[in-house]
């Protein structure tokens, strides 16, 4: 081993030790130059989108109004909605032919923008054109598209996306709502058979929406009238009349108050035989004809309900990219609050003699910033370096998307790994949101409860986010699924069983598939010679094949462990239920693992290939160690796992503490320049507990 | 090293594995005996008070309604606190001279059960009665109890307590706000002399509160006119007329909304040279004569007021105490809805070929309950383990707080060690509160967002727990500062370099001063012969020699490192304040580690000893699970260290996190008999997402 496991080399014009601590003195102001390449870099391929988001945001009308009730914040969503709809801000999620501009990751993109100024209209928006818009635009054909396209977008058609039940949020192929063709009228009946079948949770379902995308278990009959299930398709019904009435057969309720979110009308949904015609069908990947014969072009009912999920990935990115700017808004107000609040004038917390009585002027002199305490670097610095990362990945998965939703003849192995992906990133993102809005708040102390200070409403608005568009646990334990099996399409058609059968007999080689930066990382790897057992933790080489090494071993045995627990029987029938399912059960945590540090080894290749795209210079010379951040706080979150399986010597696992410590200490005179970069309006940043923003130039717009 | 480094030895009436899954039956029903005697267990002491709060709590009078606007909000918990008032319920917090009943530990305790019901009324009732009612009974002496103590149990006097100031909340003892005696006039001018130091957070404040404790640097003058400063005291001073009018130089602001604790009317005061009488100064540790002489008997600045401080310590252990009883009321629910929310018919997070077309019927039969899933156990269980080692603690705390404050002479050494173990504490309960209800949130997915079932609203009332009363850092700073001093009483006169000099020239020797539980550990480590390096991690000799020691090593290098960094002059002058600054600074996260190893060992101690009043049996043995689950989560949490310093092997390490899971798994089963055993009051979970809790027969009393 070597002597010097962590590097004390400084790249770049890192300042001195002493420059790190502000002391008596005032606290670094942002560097506007390197700030502004940093947001360019950020904004990556539609910084036109972000740039034209910004200067619409700019604008109070889009904020939210927490001092509203109920009814008043629906209301205010509604009219921001509306004003939305007078730009051209939606059209981009819509194709050419139906009236739209085809851009589908300036869309993702602009609902990312949106999520600073204001989640309810966020999620409206989504809802709408997102949801509702996707559902219209993705799953039916010609006819829906002439019809509906043009009014949802100007909202003259106001839609809600009725997929979840009572009874089935993440279990969404087992939905009980039925839609049923009679063939005598020609009509689809949608019905809700039971209480749980009841959709629930459902945005504008309360009070705005006038037409649902609902999902439903498509029955037809054959000639003997014998019911034939073909699985989940989606039927347009109409819930209210134009004037918001009640429609006959449709029961809505209203959901009422959540935790946050006011300015969404969720509601319940029940359809008691509900006919529509057969042309509501939304036909795309099955269509019934007149004689109510049902075609498809996939034959597997599962796989295509998988491939109906799929055109619906936009929501699913646009949450995660969403939850991402809400963690940016929180960190970039908590590091101008701590670079402004002072507190104590001495270390050690407690003890003030050393402030001198003055019978009444200000004591305040001398008193040490919070970002000067090496807790408070702790807690902000590393959650900001995950930010920037998270926000490099969210820029490549929105690329990856576009590229796929406009492609002719989308590749199907690059779909199911762009879903895979879209879900993992999911999940990381609103975990690190929820984390991080917890942190700044509580790094702002009492300033931080207070709602004028924003920081409560991103965690209110923001924290149903881990759970809707996918719970975040089912949705890591997809990606595992997804890379077990090499993104094989036979396992789609499986139960359980057959799917650990199928990992039984399979080597999962899937870890060596790059993400975008193949080339880049190849090229970091080749120029090092530095090993995984005794490399300098400060080099990316080094990082990058810990990640590496570290996914390929969680899933080789992972693999290993279900292949054990696999049955062993060749049928699905004849074994014990109840231990297959404690043999995956007992896997469980273990196969979660792996759909997380698969994550986090994607996410450090989208950093670097973000890095990639900025000029050498002092800007990517401290996005550099911003990486290095992320990469070694990574390591050290999992530093038990790394030395458990002989990754680390205790040594190595220390430098890498220490190793964060110092680099805590090095960027934290750049805090302020590196929130600066995420460039968020200046108006959504306008909390009482700062002093104005508008001493930063770089806000000048 | 040993083969089997945990013992597969089940002490108990565990029930087999295959009980533990109970697959497609029923869910497992709480054993109505066992809960009870884990109940009068976990009651302790002022089991009697808890019972008359049961009783007084079933009843939907004493509720939040969070559909209330601001204004009614208020309204609401003042009629509540009125309700309250016509009760004995606030009596026993105040001596029986002054008309109380003279039990702290009961007023503690019943603080505590009016967290389970209503965290609004909870924090005005504990800013009424606790804060200004004891600043009047504990700093005031008996001019002022015979005057204001019968009105302010009555509710005839509404008091705020005026301490946080703007600029400074956790510096208090720098606080700016003036109270300067007039000689010519036999008064005390109370004066707020900048902006920062305008009070603010004060509960009471914005509306109800007719007088306010304000702390204050209290100011006389010599012969000569020279001003002497005598550190912070404590004023009462009118700041509303009996129509709740503004007085003259008095001006409050209103706070308006906060993330939650709507019913609180916090505000800001101002004070424009405002004129009291000589005799609203709460004299107990320090007095003006008429002739302006300022006499106390503590001559220290600084320990005086770190006395006064101490005084007023019941605050912070209720608001530990009530983090602990929302954290409770959040498991149960989350508990009780994991034992009835079925999701996914076969394992493996996709797949649902299984389930047959049935068009219409319900698909819902053969699921899996989600508290059967590792997962789901893993991410409550030790959690609810935590809760009930956390409940235990807490019951010691107060017992010795009670003990102290009914003693004729207490002990100074005991009440230092009470204060830092009440810091301590109030630090653990309020972030395990804050991961409790995040995390049952997140496990009850979309229906745990609905306010209807109480997790969102938990979440937001209790978020400000973490920070008031103390912020978390700073109080687990002052443990490991007290620690590291062996609560020597010189230390409260040093600033902090005199305290790091103080640390460099002692040797701590404190981890062996034992928690009241000193012989049932003596006894426990007695009758072992495990050892550290080898023992069986099932033992809890083992378990208690590894908390021991990770908390003597962390103090000993701790006090190391400070001593390495201490200043080598004699002097507290003539050093480099920003040297100074970072010596401590590079320590920071070291000194926070020490307090925190330091609880951790304090709340094991704690549980054993609250298992120890548990007669034999199957509630005892079931205990002893719950406590080892605690102790070797907390170990797995934190074995990266244990690594790192030598004290697990990989193998041992691998082990613990075997280990937790088998336990979650055989505890499984008793989930809801657990959850039963904390004895929340029916009503107080009548969440809309539960099934009514009626039917557990526990329940119907």
């Amino acid at each position: 081993m070597t002597d010097t496991p962590v590097s004390t080399r400084r790249p770049h014009s890192a300042p001195a030790t002493h420059d790190s601590i502000s002391g008596n003195g005032a606290a670094p102001a942002a560097d506007v130059e390197i700030a502004a390449q940093i947001r360019a870099v950020l904004d990556g391929r539609w910084a036109h989108v972000r740039e034209s988001s910004r200067a619409m945001l700019d604008d109070a009308a889009f904020l939210d109004d927490p001092s509203l009730d109920l009814d008043a914040s629906r209301r205010l969503a509604l009219e921001q909605m509306r004003r939305l709809a007078r730009t051209d801000w939606q059209a981009s999620g819509f194709g050419v032919a139906a009236g739209g501009t085809g851009d589908p990751g300036g869309a993702v993109t602009g609902i990312e923008m949106l999520a600073y100024a204001n989640l309810s209209l966020m999620v409206k928006a989504g809802v709408q054109w997102g949801l509702f818009g996707g559902a219209v635009e993705n799953l039916g054909t010609e006819r829906h598209h002439r019809e509906y396209i043009a009014p949802l977008i100007r909202l003259d058609l106001l839609g809600c996306f009725a997929m979840t039940e009572i009874g089935h949020g993440s279990d969404v192929q087992n939905l009980e709502t039925t839609a049923t063709f009679d063939p005598g009228t020609d009509e689809i009946v949608v019905h809700t058979p039971t209480p749980s079948a009841v959709k629930d949770y459902i945005g504008g379902a309360a009070l705005h929406a006038r037409m649902a995308a609902v999902f439903a278990q498509l029955i037809t009959h054959d000639a003997d009238g014998t019911p034939l299930d073909h699985g989940v398709h989606c039927v347009l019904v109409p819930i209210r009349d134009d004037d918001g009435g009640p429609l006959p057969g449709v029961t809505t309720t209203d959901d009422g108050l959540k935790g946050g979110l006011r300015g969404v009308d969720n509601g319940r949904i029940a359809f008691d035989h509900v006919r529509v015609p057969r042309t509501n069908l939304l036909n795309r990947y099955g269509d019934i004809d007149a004689d109510g014969r049902y075609t498809s072009p996939i034959d597997s009912r599962s796989r295509r309900f998988f491939t109906m999920l799929g055109t619906l990935i936009r929501g699913r990115i646009s949450v995660g990219g969403s939850a991402g700017s809400a963690a940016r808004v929180a960190l970039e107000i908590a590091v101008r609050y701590a670079e402004q609040r002072r507190q104590f004038s001495v270390p050690g917390g407690g003890s003030g003699d050393a402030a001198a009585p003055d019978g009444g002027g200000p004591r305040r002199t001398g008193e040490v910033l919070l970002m000067d305490y090496l807790q408070h670097q702790r807690r902000l610095l590393p959650l900001l370096a995950r930010s920037f990362a998270l926000g490099f990945a969210q820029n490549e998965l929105v690329s990856k998307m576009h590229d796929l939703q406009v492609a002719q003849e989308p590749d199907q192995h690059e779909q199911r790994e762009l879903e895979s992906r879209a879900a993992g990133l999911k999940a990381s993102q609103t975990w690190h949101a929820t984390r991080v809005i917890q942190e700044c708040r509580e790094a702002c102390g009492g300033a931080g409860y207070m709602t004028e200070n924003h920081l409560t409403g991103l965690k209110a608005d923001s924290d149903v986010f881990t759970t809707f568009e996918g719970d975040n646990t089912v949705l890591t334990q997809l990606v595992a699924k997804e890379l077990l099996t090499s993104y094989s399409d036979e396992v789609s058609e499986f139960g359980a069983v057959g799917w650990m059968r199928f990992v039984a007999e399979t080597v999962a080689d899937t870890v060596r598939e790059r993400t975008a930066a193949r080339q880049i990382i190849q090229r970091i790897l080749d120029r090092s010679d530095e090993t995984l057992e005794e490399g300098d933790l400060a080099e990316r080489s080094v990082q990058l094949r810990m990640f590496e090494d570290r996914e390929q071993h969680v899933l080789e045995t992972a693999a290993r462990r279900l292949r054990r627990g696999a049955p062993s029987g060749d049928g699905e029938d004849g074994e014990d239920p109840l231990a297959e399912f404690e043999a995956f059960n007992s896997v469980q945590d273990h196969v979660l693992r792996a759909g997380r540090v698969h994550i986090e080894r994607v996410v450090l290749e989208a950093f670097l290939a973000g890095i990639d795209e900025c000029p050498e210079g002092p800007a990517r010379d401290l996005l550099e160690d911003v990486c290095t951040l992320y990469a070694l706080h990574s390591i050290e979150e999992d530093k038990a796992w790394f030395m458990e399986h002989g990754r680390l010597s205790t040594e190595r696992a220390k430098a890498v503490t220490r190793h964060v410590g110092e680099l805590c200490t090095r960027l934290r005179p750049h805090a302020l320049t590196l929130v600066t970069g995420f460039g968020i309006p200046r108006i959504l940043l306008d909390s009482a507990m700062l002093d104005g923003p508008g001493t930063d130039p770089v806000r000048q717009r």
